[in-house]
């Protein structure tokens, strides 16, 4: 009988999973392999998949194919943040910065760095899109662009919003070098020195340093691994804000994605009190589901959300290209760009303009996902067979960081020391707040190729873990 | 009798001078042809020479030749400036922001503008750096470069900097995207919201955003259009401002180029008080004399003067490749770089240190400055002729702006806005200050090449401002 048939291959599978003989990240047998192997239709062998992808055993990856998802007990998620209000204090400075100049030394297994291996970039479609960028511009590069920024590029990026049914046009988008860049333009444009901003909780150690050079306090809203900030608890500060940042998708350190009702909400919220939203959508387009979540500026009418975006994860984080679509601030971030930097650098603008045509960034992007994804699967793997009991850990749909929280005993900045005498760096918790929190977090980056050596590295460090508890 | 000879000939060299049969910025013959045309001797037609050079004449211009330097009478120096304090206005901010845009439209003569044309730029060698640069680099640029800067330009820098006898190394330097950049980081640095500066009177448009932007209040400073700043006006503001930034050599707009000794007093005067010096040095290697003026850098012992440069008026305006030696301030430069930036682009940065190396760049800035300096006195000449009497003009010894004081009664907004019907863009006075002056002034860029149509472009001009007295 085919029914019994379906559940018998997938029961199969199921134990090889739970036996760990197929290991979370590996792929599994085609279709079209299960077919021909057990004598099966493809109705019947596409049944079984769906078997196990619904017991959560196993996912699917559009045009890529099924792996393996099973999450071994013992992994739970993080624990919600409660923050309160703070200062970015010298030692923690000194451990961003500890950690931030560790990364020049690529002797070190870098699992605190933040951006793709270059393995991952198409590095010679990008060199042809340099040369042939000289040969299209005035001056071959030589002359000031518009300070809007390049035209071929905006449209560029105008088209690609298109993925997530964005209305955006060229004229919306002003380009910057970089999302920080985007970010510090935003901040500059919308609030003042002294003024308080609220963010996530834990959050990209360089928004802090950026809000505490530009005189801002910070409220760190409390965060869930999974949904991002709270909403009741960004209500109640509404009256003490200037401004909202947000890392809406796939957020850097802990790989959160508002659901598409949190993003409307906020929006609303904010756009009620006219409160500008700073989207930092860094991370959008490295998705492991099905299609690219929309960020927050999908919902926004009254024209009161910067969002921000760049190539700096996905293409070529030395060219220095990014944007922002800043709503009804367009001529004011259009002027602080003028006044600090007069334009952006002609030459790479066009370059990723010429890469961007004809859908080529989409098939960049379709294999670094998979990468990525993969990537993910085995880092989520190795820490489930390597660290500790009681480990918990993020599940991150997109991106490139992996959220780890350990025992309460663990210190992760004395770690950290331990760590980088085996040559592996890691990035302790406590540089992604200001509060005195996440001490016995880090974050790891699974944007290196995976290898045995990266595997290696993993296990070395659950060990050095168990010796501290 | 050789006395008589030489004098013969200078005086009838002399006789078309005066009678504008060579017109200032005319090439005179070589020695070598004035030896065989009037069968002399080459000490002989030094002698002639050096008798016209004396009587200031003409101008010798090393491994170039000589050329008629002549000033027509009327044509005096403009007027030391006698600002207070005092806001940049609306009205000022529409009037910069109307002018700036107009720069996009090549159909206009474009005489606003403060670059150097396409034509005076090395851009098939820069292309080729620039392929050099993606074969060289590790992953082809791609990669985050070094938060300090790519350490082959930093050296590169320092090597130039032997020009003017510096004694700076590649550590005490760090990459910038342009000047305006680097000067946007150094009064991050330095200053504070509510903070006093000085500045030189008239003064770039752009310092004057800038300081806006971030809250500066601004002293303009005394400035006479030869020397400078008048010293005993810094000293009495000495215990109101936390930093002074000047523009020392070549000066835009007036084209004031401070003496040594001036240079030596006000690093001396402003060191005692700890106060920082940022020094805005992007024309000095753009000089018209000998050798190449010193920056106040040159005296800097207490490590308080932030040097300040780019390529962006002699290489390529749009590789955004900048850079300074900020004393005892680079570790927070480096920080505020990091945080507003994250690093320069790249590929630009080796492109630019490739260039620079082997004497290329010493052999690019010869050519530059001989039509530079060809180009400003073709400008005089053309100005002494066409523009009314009583019209006083600046001498620049280096640098791309000419400053052309008008009668009273003639205001260049309003000749802008008739100007710009005719094609013809200036830059009026008004842009270049705080206070309510310099409504008679403007200024005028030559860098661009030298044609005829300039030339009836600058009679046209001449003719408007006719019909407005």
């Amino acid at each position: 009988m085919k029914e019994h048939l379906y559940l018998k291959i997938a029961n199969t599978l199921a134990e090889q999973i739970k036996n760990e003989l197929l290991k979370t990240g590996d792929k599994l047998p085609s279709l079209r392999t299960i077919c021909s192997e057990h004598g099966i239709s493809m109705n019947t062998a596409t049944q079984a998949y769906l078997e196990l992808e619904s017991k959560g055993l196993i996912i699917s990856r559009p045009q890529s194919g099924f792996y393996v998802s099973y999450k071994p007990s013992g992994l739970q998620v993080p624990t919600v943040s409660k923050p309160a209000e703070a200062h970015l204090n010298e030692s923690v400075e000194k451990l961003i910065g500890k950690v931030f100049y560790s990364l020049n030394d690529t002797s070190v297994t870098r699992l605190a760095l933040g951006i793709p291996e270059n393995e991952l970039l198409p590095i010679a479609k990008l060199n042809k899109a340099l040369v042939k960028a000289t040969r299209t511009l005035a001056g071959s590069g030589t002359e000031y662009e518009n300070v809007q920024g390049n035209l071929n590029l905006r449209r560029q990026i105008a088209q690609h919003s298109f993925s997530w049914n964005s209305k955006l046009t060229e004229n919306e988008i002003v380009s910057t070098a970089g999302t920080m860049n985007a970010l510090s333009f935003a901040l500059m444009t919308t609030t003042q020195k002294g003024d308080t901003i609220a963010v996530e909780s834990p959050v990209y150690f360089a928004i802090l340093q950026l809000a505490k050079s530009l005189g801002l306090k910070v409220l760190e809203l409390p965060t869930h691994p999974i949904y991002g900030i709270e909403i009741g608890a960004l209500k109640k500060v509404l009256p003490k804000i200037k401004a909202c940042l947000l890392v809406s998708n796939f957020n850097n350190p802990l790989g959160s994605c508002m659901p598409d009702e949190h993003k409307k909400e906020v929006v609303k919220l904010l756009s009620e009190k006219n409160i500008p939203l700073i989207e930092d959508d860094l991370y959008g387009d490295v998705y492991f589901g099905k299609s690219r979540p929309v960020p927050c500026k999908f919902y926004d009418e009254a024209g009161t959300v910067l969002w921000c975006g760049s190539v700096s994860k996905t293409l070529a984080p030395g060219y220095r290209v990014g944007w922002t679509a800043p709503g009804k601030f367009k001529d004011k971030i259009i002027h602080q760009k003028l006044i600090h930097s007069v334009s952006s650098t002609t030459v790479t603008q066009e370059a990723i303009a010429g890469f961007l045509e004809n859908g080529r960034y989409e098939n960049h992007l379709r294999n670094l996902r998979k990468h990525l994804h993969s990537n993910s699967l085995q880092f989520t793997r190795a820490i489930a067979e390597y660290f500790p009991e009681g480990t918990k850990i993020s599940h991150p749909q997109g991106g490139f960081m992996l959220w780890v929280e350990l025992d309460k005993k663990i210190n992760t900045a004395e770690l950290y020391d331990i760590a980088i005498k085996h040559k592996i760096s890691i990035a302790p918790g406590r540089m992604f707040t200001l509060q005195n929190q996440f001490n016995n977090c880090m974050r790891l980056s699974y944007g290196q190729k995976w290898t045995w050596e990266i595997d290696n590295k993993l296990r070395l460090l659950g060990k050095l873990i168990n010796q501290l508890l």
